[in-house]
């Protein structure tokens, strides 16, 4: 009989019993040979190099458990590291968490963020292959992941040349705009807007598009998670060349122009700024024939920096400490 | 001139003047192959497979700042994720480290702990290979190792058999003698004693005796983090054996000792119970000749659970829930 409390949690379960009940809703995908429950989790390298990418998420600064569900956390976490390795063009083979959970946190927040992993990884046939937990007054997220190049160089960020094309798969500007919706308060009653706003929950990085631009020759690619004016400046840095953008050749999608509408933004902001949707970015000889995926939007020349409109656009992107 | 405030912090950097900081600070392993800077970084993996374990670690959990230095908490982080690779029989090939630090963590804290995480991963040979930072009001790290199995296979908790024996590499009870000392305030005036606070700062874990071990055909490996008596109790149930220890057989280290009496403690206690030393705990073949670095400590028979003075002692380890 519940009569004071009727929320079971974390710490009702314990860690050993929270571990056992995270890992009995993950199955495992073909590249895991040893899962979670020992020291470390073996995984398949056939290539004989291992791509590696790492973020921290951190309750109140990169989601709100009021914003968003367990579910949709875990998809967002998994979906970021997962399309930081498909950007080397890599195919992920699976990621590692670290969880640290309030003690008082309820059992099924865990068991959606957990099927919001195993979800979000089923999408590239990767799995959680392991993890650890640990309490803490926040909830804090330490998501790995591991991918395989399948024998191909990695596309860094240095290697764009003069002459060639820069083109971007994915959406842009999607996330930036629910989440201003939600900062902003605004009634999200239409389902062109609550598109929106499930972008900024979820994003649907175009993963299979990274080791296809690698097939394809592309010289430079990244994803687009602090918005594409920033995250290009760093190809343009490493690379050592100007990115020139052509504002005009940007699909501004439906949700993001009628939230821009509706919150009498310049919807090209979030286009250009805005993080978290996870499109590809990627540069590639200028007589590449691309799929209907990759919609070029702007040019390598000699310089520096990054140009919209003609002019250099300042560093409009997100800093973690300013 | 610095007339308010003359410590330069973190948020006076800015992200990417911290990140430059960071990695102008790391030098890079031979396994690396694109390290710090692009979405992900890229290791080899000449084996095939790849060891991958993660942790997390929370300031006021794992480490506080009043106690141990940014060094230390870099070395201790690193080195219990080193220590989960090797535990596998693998050697370690990097380290990738998610890092949520406030904004006003000073500057020389952030050095130290890159110094330690970089002085850490050298004593086996790997490095920092990339990473991520954010802000966070406590410092948190998330911490991964990658390892390589050198072609021989993982070894697991999985392969204890009735008949083998059991053995211990490293050092056990020091940092829990330590942790003691420095909760009880007890004044820390000797050369032993300071060793003891010393190894709850910063564990010396084993690595070398993982792969020596899988080589001398062990038949199942872990890394001490919990207590020995709550992690054998893993391999005990993973394997379906028991395991019987004789507490005659541990060397009780001098720190131990003298900690111990100066508390009022049972040593063994520490030595039994205690976490965070990283020693190595392994089960090999009955008929094993075992190099000095190891000491049997125990057999494996038919049943389950730990026995030590022939009854079954509970869980004493740490339970991060309860």
């Amino acid at each position: 009989m519940c009569v004071r409390r009727c929320v079971i949690t974390v710490g009702d379960l314990g860690e050993f019993g929270a571990i056992n009940r995270i890992t009995g809703r993950l199955p495992q995908g073909a590249a895991v040979m040893l899962g979670p429950g020992d020291d470390a989790a073996v995984i398949g390298a056939p290539d004989g190099r291992v791509a590696v990418s790492t973020d921290l998420l951190i309750e109140g600064r990169h989601f709100r458990r009021d914003w968003s569900s367990g579910y949709d956390v875990g998809r967002k976490a998994a979906a970021q590291n997962l399309a930081d390795v498909a950007a080397m063009g890599a195919t992920p083979t699976c990621i590692v968490v670290g969880l640290g959970i309030p003690a008082d946190l309820p059992v099924t927040w865990l068991d959606a963020l957990t099927e919001g992993f195993r979800d979000e990884c089923a999408v590239v046939g990767a799995s959680v292959a392991g993890g650890d937990i640990t309490r803490c007054d926040l909830v804090v997220l330490g998501v790995t992941a591991l991918g395989d190049l399948g024998g191909r160089p990695p596309v860094t960020r240095a290697g764009a040349a003069p002459g060639q094309v820069v083109a971007v798969a994915g959406r842009l500007g999607y996330a930036a705009a629910g989440w201003a919706l939600l900062e902003a308060g605004a009634p999200v009653d239409s389902s062109v807007l609550q598109e929106a706003v499930a972008a900024h929950r979820r994003p649907c990085p175009p993963y299979a598009e990274g080791p296809r631009a690698a097939e394809l020759g592309a010289t430079a690619m990244l994803d687009v998670s602090d918005g594409l004016l920033q995250d290009l400046g760093h190809v343009a840095k490493a690379s050592g060349v100007r990115i020139e953008l052509d504002p005009q050749a940007f699909p501004i999608g439906e949700p993001v122009a009628v939230a821009a509408k509706e919150l009498g933004v310049d919807p090209l902001e979030w286009v250009l700024a805005g993080g978290e949707d996870h499109a590809l970015a990627a540069v590639f000889p200028k007589d590449v024939r691309l799929p209907a995926s990759w919609q070029v939007v702007g040019r390598v020349i000699e310089g520096d920096g990054v140009l919209v409109y003609g002019r250099e656009i300042g560093h409009s992107g997100w800093d973690h400490f300013r």
